[in-house]
C-alpha cells in the first residue's frame, strides 16, 4: 500500500446545536506501516448513527470523546489487505469501529470477521448493531410479551423498523410513531405495523396515542425523546416499561431538556431503563440465528439507503439528523 | 355517639402552586350511623405525607383524586368506638385511609388492626406505610448490596431516615442530602450515615455528590427530584438504579420540570423505577419482623414531630412542604 493515500474526515470543531459545516473537514494522509499484531483495512461501507453525534461532544460518554484532530469514529465493514495479525489474512471481511476513512489500520482483535453469507451491508444493519439493538432492547431490556402493546419511536427507522416487526413476531400489538406519511405508509402497510403515528405536526401526540393504544402502553422502545417521550410516559400501562436507546430529538441540545412525565413511572410502578448495544456482542449469535431464520421466513425485511462517496459522509449525518433517510443510511468508501 | 361533633377538614379548592389558606376547609357535621359491616373509628393519629398534595390535583393518581367538598384523604390510626362489622369491636386499635377527621366511619375490611405492642405513632411511621416504603423500596425496587453506595434525598425525612439506617445495616456506603444543618448532624452523628450533603444553597451539588460517592451511585432513593435527582444522575455508577419514591420538590407545580439528565441512565446502562408502597401491604409481615429486630437490637431509630389539634393539619402540610418538620410528621386529632 504504498503511497495510497488515506482519506479521513477529521473531527475539526465541536458542534454546537446543530452539525454545522465546520465541524467535520476531510484531510489526506499516508497510510501508516502496520505493527506487529495490526491489520490494514479498506473500508467500503460506514454506518451512520445517532450516536455518532454524542461521540463528538467534550464529555467522554459510554466511550471516550473523540478528539479535535481525531479521525470520526464510525463502524464500517471492508476487506484486509495486509495483515501482521494472526488473526486475519488479506481478503477477509470485517466489521468494527474503522472510523471515516478510506483504510484502517487496527489491532486484529478489534475487528470482527463476518460469518460466511452475510453482505457487508448486512453486516452494519440486520446482523450488525443495529439487529442486535432491537432484538435485545426488546426483549431483554423490555422484556416484551406476547398480547403487549409495545409503542416504537422512530419507527420506520434502521432501529425502530427491526424492533417493531420483532414485536409483531413475538404477538405484540405495534404502534410506531415517524416522521413522515412515506414512513407511515411503509411501516403500516410494508411491515404489518397495527398503527402509525406521524408525530411531526401532530397537535395532540399523547392523545393519538391513548387512542391508538387503549390499555396503554406496555413497552415503549425510545429512540426520539422529548415530546415523544412525554407523551409515551403518560400513556404507559401499569408495569409499563420504557427502553431508552436514543433521544435523536435531542443530541443537538445535550441536557436541555427532561421528561415532565417522568413521576408517571411512579403511579404505574413504572421502569426506565438504558443499555448500550455493545454489551451484548457476546450474545449475537443467538440473536443473529433469530433475525436469519425471520428473514428466510419473510417475517422480516430491512431497508438501506447507501449514500456514494466518504466525502459526503458529513452531508449523510446531517440528512440523518433532519430525519431524510429511509431505512439505515450507509455511506459507500469503496466498492 | 349520639350527637357527638364530627369535625372534618375537606377540599374546598385545588391548589395552585402552594397550599394556600382556601384550599382546605374544617367543616362540622353529625357522626353518621353505621351501615352493615361498617365500623366508627376515633381518630388519634393523623399521617402528614408528601403524597397527600398529589391526591389534591384534579388528575387521578395511583388513587382517585380527592373531590371538591370531600374529606381530605389521610391515614390515620385510631380505636374502634363501635362496630357493625364482624371484624371490630369496640376497643380495636386500627389504622387505613381515615381522612383528616375526627371520626371515620368505613368497611370493616379496610380497616388494619395493629399488632400487639405497636404503638399509635409507630403504626403511622416505622411500622406503617413509611417502614414498608423504606424496606421494600430499598431492598426490592433498588435492590441496594453490602459494598455499594446509596444516596438517599430527603435524607433526614420519615422515609429517608429509614432508607439510610437500613443501607448501613445492609453493609452500604450510605450519603444523603438534606436540607439543613441540624439535619446533617442528626443523620452522621445519631444515624451513623457516612455523609451528608445539605443540598440548600449548594452551588455544586453535582461536585458534592461526586466527591462524596468516588465510585458512583449505585442506588439513589429519591424522595425530592428536582435538582437533586439530576445530580445524582450524572453520578450514577455503571448499572446504577433509581428508585423514585416521591418529588416533594416538583409537587406544587406538577409536569413541569423533568430530569435532564435522565440519558445518563443509557451511558450507565441505568434504571429508573417507581413504586407505591400498597403494592407491598402482603409483605407487611417481613419488613415488620426485620425493622422490629433491627430496633431491638439498636440499629434503627426513628424520630417523630407531633402537632397538636386537627385543625392545625393545613398548618402540618405547609410545614412539611417547607422541609421544617423533624422526623415523621403527625397530627393529634384525640389522646
Amino acid at each position: 500500500m504504498k503511497n495510497a493515500i488515506n482519506r479521513q474526515i477529521v473531527l475539526a470543531a465541536r458542534p454546537v446545536g446543530e452539525i454545522g459545516q465546520d465541524v467535520l473537514r476531510l484531510v489526506e494522509r499516508p497510510v501508516p506501516k502496520l505493527a506487529e499484531g495490526e491489520a490494514l483495512v479498506r473500508n467500503q461501507i460506514l454506518s451512520i448513527d445517532p450516536t455518532n453525534r454524542i461521540w463528538m461532544n467534550e464529555e467522554d460518554s459510554y466511550l471516550p470523546a473523540v478528539q479535535i484532530g481525531e479521525i470520526m469514529r464510525g463502524i464500517t465493514a471492508g476487506q484486509v489487505v495486509e495483515s501482521r495479525s494472526d488473526l486475519l489474512k488479506p481478503g477477509d471481511l470485517v466489521t468494527g469501529l474503522g472510523g471515516y476513512a478510506d483504510y484502517w489500520v487496527g489491532q486484529g482483535q478489534l475487528m470482527t470477521k463476518l460469518p460466511g453469507g452475510v453482505s457487508l451491508e448486512a453486516s452494519l444493519s440486520v446482523f450488525g448493531h443495529i439487529g442486535l439493538t432491537a432484538y435485545f432492547g426488546l426483549l431483554e431490556v423490555g422484556k416484551a410479551a406476547s398480547g403487549e402493546t409495545v409503542v416504537v419511536s422512530a419507527g420506520a427507522g434502521a432501529t425502530g423498523s427491526l424492533v417493531g416487526q420483532i414485536a409483531k413476531i413475538k404477538g405484540c400489538r405495534v404502534v410506531a410513531t415517524v416522521g413522515t406519511e412515506e414512513k407511515r405508509r411503509w411501516v403500516v402497510e410494508q411491515l404489518g405495523f397495527d398503527q402509525a403515528i406521524v408525530h411531526r405536526a401532530n397537535p395532540d401526540l399523547r392523545r393519538s396515542l391513548e387512542l391508538a393504544c387503549p390499555s396503554g402502553i406496555d413497552v415503549f422502545f425510545d429512540n426520539v425523546g422529548g415530546e415523544v417521550l412525554d407523551a409515551a410516559l403518560s400513556n404507559l400501562a401499569l408495569y409499563g416499561r420504557v427502553v431508552l436507546c436514543g433521544a435523536i430529538s435531542q443530541y443537538n441540545n445535550p441536557g436541555e431538556w427532561g421528561p415532565k412525565n417522568y413521576g408517571e413511572l411512579v403511579v404505574k410502578r413504572g421502569r426506565m431503563e438504558g443499555f448500550i448495544v455493545m454489551d451484548y456482542h457476546a450474545r449475537a449469535a443467538e440473536a443473529f440465528a433469530a433475525l436469519s431464520l425471520w428473514l428466510k421466513e419473510g417475517r422480516l425485511q430491512y431497508r438501506a439507503e447507501v449514500i456514494e462517496g466518504l466525502e459526503n459522509a458529513p452531508l449523510a449525518l446531517q440528512k440523518l439528523f433532519r430525519g431524510e433517510n429511509r431505512g439505515k443510511l450507509l455511506v459507500r468508501i469503496s466498492s
